[in-house]
This record gives structure tokens, sequence and C-alpha cells, in this order.
């Protein structure tokens, strides 16, 4: 196995959300960062046209806006609106240069147990915003989410179910739909091996890193720094790039109790020593 | 759908953990409640003949034992300490008369972080005590936990997986070995349908109720009274009894901050009501 390359890592801007898009940025820049995936709540804060001009003026690489999706909702207006944010974020995501929208798909509407129903919500939705994104040459990375988030987030919740999706909307494999491999959601999937390699490079769009802490003391907010946990980093990515990924490795840690109480460079600094150890 | 069967409404100890087994015995009655699932420690401390001739006396059937398991193990002792308790869980099972001995399979050994590794002892465990059930005429339900618990209590997670073990190891379909479909862990399983008609008869050997509640405050200790969350329960208990099962649904709510803090005999009378209504 390959050493992770350095030129590759990438920020998601939520692992220090202490922080403003300016602040991460900056953070970029004094580490050494090549890439960025960035939180639409910030790139709004900072305005669309200063963000893309701060990025660009820095050389950076954006690998990813979050997030777009959110499809199910209880009625027409509620699924209206959704699309239409949607779109919005197709054109944020393009106006950034990013190099794909990322997809958290959405849960059960209020009061609904009609599992199937939300999923058949997702489906309807991604194709209804699939042409814009052609359009705008912004890929849709599908984000499988871990089971336990199912309910109140993602609906979607393994790469097989992803790509059972961009099978359907998009067969002919043209690079506009595919799945963000997100080793958080995915690494207990006992087909993720062959799901990987199913993805292949065409819909492979993605690759976010943390890990799994043992014992994990809430389903959102308590995830690890790469090495804390007891996920097998290296061996996921020796699995996404035997498919033919060759972009960049985002970290993408969530963390209330302790990553997001910390000073901001202090957990950049971490985070390139574990991706240099851990992954 | 037919109704829910009162006669076919167990009790899982677990779900009064604040109650000895005697207690629990004794709230079966005064609930006329038909079926009851034992977990081992109660049973231990009760004393395995003085339980086995108070669940005899009380015409109760016991749909199950909780749980043998906890394969993997970081050496050769810890996987030998395993195996030889659980063949004293297959002893007890046989000497309570229950239907079953449920299997929480066990996660990744202490440092570890090879699942695959895990996955393996796990189907090697179970191998090695499947002659001893046989001969005790105590089938052993593999009970797939949720993802979320893969790190630290159950490595198999999907009802797929679990069956195929049962094909690997009893490819006859002799009644010795299947699974427990406990809802909590599979109602988001996008293969939950065709999975359980893969089951069939031959395999499903218990079927578990609570409910998924949003939000979820802690990874194990959690779990809602049916109706209070979003599984929906009728639909489940229609495919385990389409794909043939005609035993028990056993009510198992592990809830530190709710149900676990209220008198037991409320509990019952809810558990009862619930059933009736939502499940």
């Amino acid at each position: 196995m390959n050493a992770p390359d350095p030129e590759l890592l990438a920020l998601n801007t939520i692992t220090i959300k202490q922080s403003t898009l300016q602040q991460a940025i900056d953070g970029c820049a004094r580490h050494d960062i090549r890439g960025i995936t960035v939180w639409r709540d910030r790139l709004q804060e900072m305005g669309v046209p200063a963000a893309a001009s701060a990025l660009r003026a820095n050389g950076l690489t954006v690998t990813g806006l979050c997030r777009g999706g959110m499809f199910p909702a209880a009625d027409a207006a509620g699924r209206k609106a959704a699309h239409e944010d949607n779109l919005r974020a197709i054109d944020e995501a393009q106006a950034i240069g990013a190099a794909c929208l990322i997809l958290v798909v959405g849960g059960l509407p209020p009061g609904s147990k009609d599992l199937a129903g939300a999923r058949e919500q997702v489906r309807e939705g991604i194709a209804a915003m699939l042409p814009h994104a052609r359009e705008a040459h912004v890929p849709l990375a599908i984000e499988p989410l871990h089971p336990m988030q199912c309910a109140d987030r993602a609906c979607i919740n393994t790469l097989g179910q992803a790509l059972d999706v961009c099978d359907a909307l998009d067969p002919q494999r043209t690079g506009a739909l595919g799945v963000a491999v997100d080793v958080y959601h995915v690494w207990w999937d006992p087909d993720l091996d062959a799901q990987i390699a199913r993805a292949g490079k065409d819909r492979l769009l993605a690759h976010h890193l943390c890990d799994w802490l043992v014992p994990t003391t809430d389903l959102a907010f308590d995830r690890g720094m790469m090495g804390d946990g007891i996920i097998d980093l290296p061996r996921i990515r020796a699995l996404v790039q035997g498919a033919g990924y060759a972009g960049f490795s985002e970290v993408e840690i969530f963390s209330a109790r302790d990553w997001w109480q910390r000073e901001a460079d202090s957990v950049l600094s971490m985070m390139k020593e574990r991706y240099a150890a851990c992954c």
C-alpha cells in the first residue's frame, strides 16, 4: 500500500465548525492543505462571490459543496421548496468550482413511517435536479449515511442502494451522478468491497475520512479523528483507489464534545499528522 | 392484515430490567402474558432449577434465552472461554425449555480493526457450538444487530449476512440454526423484504418488538415502546408471518432513561396495550 499523498488531503469545513470560511481558507494556506469542501451556511455567510474569489486566490481545489438533498417532504409544497433549494445549491457549487455537490438525501417526513415512500421521493428528487446539474457540470454525489441516521437524515444507507439509484438515473455512467464514500457510514457494510468495485472510477466522486469511536456517545456528532477509532482506514483507501479513484481524501469530523471545542489550528495540525500516519 | 394475537405476546425480561425473574414471571401471570424470554444473569440469580420449575408452573412458553455469542476474542484463551460459556448457555436453554438460544455474536476484539477476521471468528464459533446445540435440541438464533453496534456488540449486522452463515453451517435447513428478526435492528434495511422471504419458516426463530425513537439519544439503551417511534411494525409482522413464522412476538426494550425507570406493572400494561394497537 502506497502512503497517503499529502497533496490529496482536503479539509471539510465542518471539521473546524468553530471557524468562518475565511478562517478555514487561511488555515488551509498556513497548513499547506490543498483541497477544501465547503458547507453552504458558511459559504452564504461569506457571500458566494467573495468565497469563490478567496478560494481561487489561494489555489484551493474545491472538492465539494455540502449539501443538497433533503428530498422527502410531507407535501408537494415541501418537495417544491427542497427542489428549488437544490437548484440553488447546484448554482453555488458551480460558482465556487466545486468538484461535486454532496447529497444528504433526507429521512422520513415528520410523522411518516413510510420508508419505501421516502426512498421513492429521493429517487424522484434526484431525477428532477439532475438535468440542471448536468447543464452546470456539477456532478451529484449521493452520500449513503449510516443506518443509525436513516429516520432523520438519510434513507439511503448503503453504497449498494446509492448505486442502484445511479444505475437507474444515469445508466450511461456519464459522471453526472455518483457516490461519496465516507468511511464512517460504510465501514461496517459486509458488501463494501463489492460495492466499491461496482462503483468504479465513474461513480466514485468523494472519499471522506474520520474514525468510529468506541464507545460512541451520540448518533451524529461524536466522530473521531483518524487513528482514534476502529476503522481500518488504509484498507478502505486501497479499495477506492483500487477501483480507480484518484481524487482527494477529505477529513469530515462532526465532534461536538471534542474537536469542535479545540482551537482550529491544532485540529488542522492533528488532521495532517494523522492523515500521514493512519490513513 | 390480521390483528396481533394476544396469545402470542411475549415479554423479554430486559424490558423490565428493574425486576427479578420471579417478579417477571409473576407479572406475566397477572397480565396474562403467555411467553417469556429470559436473560441469563436473572436466570442464574434465581437458579436454573427453581426458574425452570416456576416457568413450568405458570405455563409460560419460554420463547428464548438471551444470550450466547460474543465469539471474537484477542487470543485462543478468550475464544475457548467464550466457547465454554456458550455450551453452558445451551444447557441452560435446554433446562428451561427455551425455544431458542439468542446469539449476539460480538464485535471487534479490543484493539482490533480486523472486521473480516472478527466475522470469521463468529462463523467458527457458531460452527463449534452447533453440534452441542443439536444434541440438546436447542435451536441457535443469530440476531443481526444494528450496524451502529458493529464495533462493540455484534459484527453480524444484516439478515442477509446472518442467513449466509446459516446457509454455510446448516445447508439442509434442519431448524437447528436460524435468525432472530428484531425490528429495531433491521427496519432500515433496503433488502429486508427479500431476506425475510429467504429466511422462511425454517430459519425464522424469533420476532422482537420495540420502536425507533426520533431522536435517539443512545446507541444501545434508548429504544422506544411500540407506537412511540417510526417503525412500521405491522408491515414487518406481515413479512415474517407471510414467510411462515407463526411464533410469539416478543417485546424487548432497552430504555435506561424511560421504561427502566418506571414501575414494572405499568410497563407490562402499556406493552399489552401497544401490542394490540400498534403491532
